[in-house]
């Protein structure tokens, strides 16, 4: 089966022509998630029809586009379903009508962790399991929980999603949704440096002489001895540990997936939650198996297929 | 319709002959987790015959017996599926072969917390929604979800029931489950003796004269302007806040039910919650409507029609 394919983040556009697990075209348009959704629509139809004419193809031949979205998305109504600072004129759009329009295709639309779990189970790490919690790692945490082969999406669209907004802190930190002590705001890309410079010994640490402070960055002066990073990255890691054990006790699963930017750093990640799950985690059927994403950012794309067959639904 | 009920707790069992929303008849026999549940089946089946005598009512009138276990129930395979500390043996048992031979009934079993979640859906608080989270506050902190009017179980019957194995200070105590700073190891009633005996100027609080430090004591004492029991008192309110912000973060709740014993003070704990959540849940749909539970003790019995007739399957 073929499909055709938009993950849209906050600064790209990927666009691609699907078969079943593999990507056969694709194409990023660089994207600005302050400057709307509308004015972009036209440019990815474009994008996507050149990748029909590439491969020689009609857009008969697809069964749909599967739009994967940086924001919470209402999929039985196949529309955004609300957004936060980026693209938040898409809720007012009528994207089923655009799609038909402009390409004469089937709309699908879903929240961007969603469909890369969806892509993981299809074409992943996920293969053969039917209970998955994802978690990706980045700027911020982001999440997906699957159970019993079903996608978990809740009432108002956000059931599953909210991984990075369980409070593991209660007297921590005010995180953007309006919580205290979310996972994101004491462990995530945006949060980093904020937590860097509230470490002891930041001044002298090599942390203080970098412009822009990253996990890259972070665990590169840990694993040299730098004791403020070191510091902050053995927090960081109980904060994920502890959030990881939060969305097993949640959800239930046999599989946890974890994926997202920092997961470039998996060497000094992977081990430590293994063991803290094992050690922590309230299982009694049995020990979760905790693994890394395989499809890096092609996830998304690779969750088309299921999306629009609705495999798991 | 008609139906027999059990509602299994550590120290006594309920049983009652349900109509609909209404409880019948009803006998409580003392029971005893430590030894085990084999011994009691055959004064449970004695109390349930003496129920239909009472009434004048056949068994083949009821529509069967529904089970609330205080463990993880398997509901598909009709067996309990773990216990802690409580009835070890019941996984063992054939529940559905002992209800056909004693009783001539169909046998559905299911958690407490999901029965309550079910009675107070039935016939309580719940009534008329379809997106429910449940919160027990008492000895332990047990927890259920309803998702668009199914109940949440997952593989392994885990799913929903483990609200009080949530991590809210990820540096916090150990838990009696293996994790670290649960709410159940920072706010309940096993630990709050310990909890007040780390709080300052225990040594010369009301709390430190009390034999057993409950709840109700501590509640009473802190609204008394004993200064130790306000610190323990403001600290659990803000890990419950945070503990009910992060279910709805999970399961994406119209309304939060909070019930168990510890409600006897809810005056003293729902406004808190109310407003806690109003100013801290990230829910841009609208408000979660947070309700105390209407039908105490009642509510897992209440559960048995809905159970027995797989309305939230």
């Amino acid at each position: 089966m073929k499909a055709l394919a938009v993950d849209l983040g906050g600064t790209h556009a990927a666009c691609a022509l699907i078969e079943d697990r593999a990507i056969l075209h694709a194409k990023t348009l660089a994207a600005d998630g302050a400057g709307g959704l509308a004015p972009l629509l036209p440019r990815l139809a474009g994008a996507l029809r050149s990748l029909l004419h590439e491969a020689d193809t009609p857009a008969s031949a697809c069964a749909g586009l599967a739009f994967s979205f940086c924001g919470l998305a209402d999929h039985a109504g196949g529309r955004v379903a609300s957004t936060n600072a980026k693209y938040d004129d898409a809720p007012r759009l009528h994207l089923k009508a655009w799609c038909e329009t402009s390409l004469g295709l089937r709309f699908e639309i879903e929240n961007d962790a969603r469909m890369a779990l969806l892509g993981e189970w299809y074409a992943g790490a996920g293969q053969g399991m039917e209970d998955i919690v994802m978690i990706t790692l980045g700027t911020g945490v982001g999440g997906a929980a699957m159970i019993q082969r079903r996608l978990l999406r809740g009432k108002h669209a956000q059931a599953g999603c909210l991984g990075g907004h369980l409070p593991v802190l209660y007297n921590g930190r005010r995180c953007t949704c309006g919580a205290i002590g979310c996972v994101e705001a004491e462990a995530s890309g945006w949060s980093l440096p904020e937590l860097c410079r509230a470490a002891s010994g930041f001044a002298s640490s090599l942390l203080a002489r970098e412009k822009q402070i990253t996990f890259e960055r972070l665990f590169h002066h840990a694993s040299a001895g730098d004791a403020a990073a070191m510091e902050v990255r053995d927090r960081c890691l109980k904060i994920w540990g502890a959030a990881t054990v939060g969305l097993i006790h949640a959800y239930d699963p046999e599989m946890v997936i974890i994926g997202g930017g920092v997961m470039k750093s998996a060497a000094a990640i992977l081990p430590f939650l293994q063991d803290y799950v094992a050690r922590h985690a309230w299982t009694p059927w049995g020990k979760v198996s905790l693994q890394g994403a395989q499809l890096g950012n092609q996830a998304a794309l690779l969750g088309a297929i299921p999306l629009l067959q609705g495999q798991a639904d």
